[in-house]
């Protein structure tokens, strides 16, 4: 049954290098559809769409939206936002005045929150309109999916500065034995994993990683820095900036909340235990933050990643177009090797405020490494590079029509 | 005058992205020379020498050797160490017995001193050689030379990773509308000055730059980021890690210091201006600490300054092989443009344990910004790339068989 009208793109949470492919892959599959007329994107997710904050889409220069495939950053921009009932009469006040019959949301868990309110207020309210979220996290946290569009990227960019920072911190003799890289990824160890990707034999980088899915022990942590630093002289460190105690309770986290109610991290748990080796070895420490960095280097970005991003992006447009609502586009990978993954769906409800954690049984017995297992399923994410020009010795990104003024 | 014996390269100080490419270049270069004979690396720098770690340069895999041009990290092991007075018997000692006639040093102030003394030891004792320093250092802080291989490299990494992380700030409304980048760089700003470089219109990231060359007010520094903040919405801040009071103390620092006296920075500063932010202005920030990263990621590598690394590598080996020692080499760029810098050298006297800073007239009258000067000086040493081989998704660097095992 096909539905006319209207078509808007949105951003959500925080950006990945790979974001704008899912954006391009909508863009580029929903210009095609007779049903969808005017292509509107909403700027800063959810809440420029509460301020009519539209840009034409079909305005868009072809080379710049094809440049969207090796830029970073939420091109449209994004927004953490929590609807409040107050602001669904207003959401849908705009849908019904702009006939905007197709709505596609890249984003997290919380965005996906989103998908699922909207979805179920055009139902109650008999709006007949089409609602798909495109699954979009480094974290890699969303159920549903085998992964995540986004975690293949950062994931081969912390594997990397892992492996220069490895090589770096073997390299030179010095105080600074000692390095620590706090990778982040909320209250899952997908991202900290990762690092295991640079290893390939036992003395290279990293030596230990700790993830949020097990409890955090300071005085194990301490003793297991120790029996690396004794064996090889110098030890590489990688913990989640998620890391929690026995009792549940963040390692290093700040009193404040966001609005989705999660705690602010990524403010000091290395500086933490930093200072709890220094106190404990005869050894200097030093820390690596990536922060941002991690989800917006286009340079370590994966190919594989950025095709499976851009895909679920044309995905959601063929779906919607199809009748379906209230879903979110997933990845699933064929048994075996070599990999292959296909795209498919799953009811939104299912996902949303929903958090995928790193099997347990893919974490050695001492809390301190991933096995194999974790390999097998991490490794073809990693796969290929984006080729990014380069102009004035800087990557040269593309920029829509409303960032040129 | 024709000197006839063997040769010990060896690497000093924290590695730059391009520090092999000055291997490469010495091995090169002293592999073609008649004079030389034996051609030995000394692994983990002094150090190595004093315990006669030396490897053969020439039972090296030639392929192996050629990818040192796209390999961070010090191949042959670095260290900080000062020569102790005991230990200058022992080392002469050493270059007799392997009749070591050439010596080069690639590395940065400290490891200028190091050449100094063993050249006047070498004198003084009667002992024919040539020591030649290979300069080295991502702080740019050498004196005697336009600007110091490694430089352009790191310098390329901060301005792409300000770009990158400045689009991820701005596409991203939430509660972080600060972001603070910590640049290494020691007691001078040439590498947080080089985030400038990624700057093309007002708005764009970053907005402001605090190097140690003036004077450092938090307080003048919380009104310049509610200034930015309250014109954009958000404000990319970066900062160098050795910013000092007006008496000259620190902001942050620890109280240790390395065998050459220095303080260890790079810890805390970006978490105290972080809380000293979030204290004043109604804003969350976060901070990137790229630490290590920024003086090992080969893919933000410049071209340029892996070309002049390579070339300062072979004039070292000219210049001693014309009878040149107590020297170090440097890079003379002509005036005006096109860009274009040729090999000189400088007495290792005038350049060891000294600082070069940036010019206080290319600091703003605000002491928040670079002028123009600064973009003159920097922008062609960040030019090219460096093309790294990828094996299994990740950078696939070299190893010397020492490492191999």
């Amino acid at each position: 049954m096909v539905l006319k009208g209207n078509c808007v793109i949105a951003q959500s949470g925080g950006p990945t290098p790979v974001i704008n492919n899912s954006l391009y892959g909508l863009i580029e599959e929903a210009w095609k559809k007779e049903e969808i007329a005017a292509l509107y994107g909403a700027l800063y997710g959810i809440t420029g769409l509460l301020k009519e904050r539209l840009i034409d889409l079909k305005k868009e220069d072809i080379a710049v939206l094809k440049g969207l495939r090796y830029t970073p950053g939420a091109a449209l921009g994004s927004c953490r936002h929590r609807l409040k009932a107050e602001e669904y009469p207003r959401l849908l006040e705009i849908f019904k005045r702009h006939n905007i019959r197709y709505f596609f949301y890249i984003g997290g868990n919380d965005s996906m929150d989103t998908v699922y309110k909207i979805n179920r207020l055009a139902q109650e309210e008999g709006y007949e309109m089409r609602v798909v979220g495109v699954p979009k996290t480094i974290d890699n946290d969303l159920p549903g999916t085998d992964h995540c569009p986004g975690y293949g990227s950062a994931a081969k960019y912390i594997a990397s500065v892992v492996r220069e920072t490895g090589l770096d911190l073997k390299g030179m003799l010095s105080q600074n034995r000692v390095t620590l890289l706090e990778t982040m990824g909320r209250n899952t160890g997908w991202l900290a994993a990762a690092a295991m990707l640079a290893k390939r034999s036992p003395e290279e980088a990293p030596h230990l990683i700790y993830l949020p899915e097990r409890p955090f022990n300071i005085d194990k942590f301490l003793s297991d820095v120790k029996v690396v630093y004794q064996e090889y002289g110098y030890a590489y460190v990688v913990v989640a900036e998620g890391l929690k105690d026995i009792n549940g309770n963040y390692i290093v986290a700040e009193e404040s909340k966001d609005v989705f109610g999660h705690r602010q991290l990524g403010s000091g748990l290395a500086a933490y235990l930093k200072n709890a080796i220094e106190g404990s070895l005869p050894v200097k420490a030093r820390y690596i933050v990536p922060s941002t960095a991690q989800r917006s280097s286009m340079l370590y970005a994966s190919r594989t990643d950025a095709e499976e991003a851009y895909l679920v992006g044309k995905e959601a447009v063929s779906l919607a177009c199809q009748g379906l609502s209230g879903i979110m586009v997933t990845l699933e990978r064929e048994k075996g090797s070599p990999y292959l993954c296909r795209v498919g769906y799953i009811d939104v409800a299912q996902v949303a405020n929903q958090e995928k954690s790193v099997p347990l049984e893919w974490i050695t017995p001492e809390g301190n490494f991933l096995t194999r297992d974790f390999i097998e399923y991490a490794l073809p994410l990693i796969q290929g590079e984006i080729q990014v020009p380069f102009a004035g010795g800087l990557p040269d990104y593309a920029k829509l029509n409303v960032e040129r003024k």
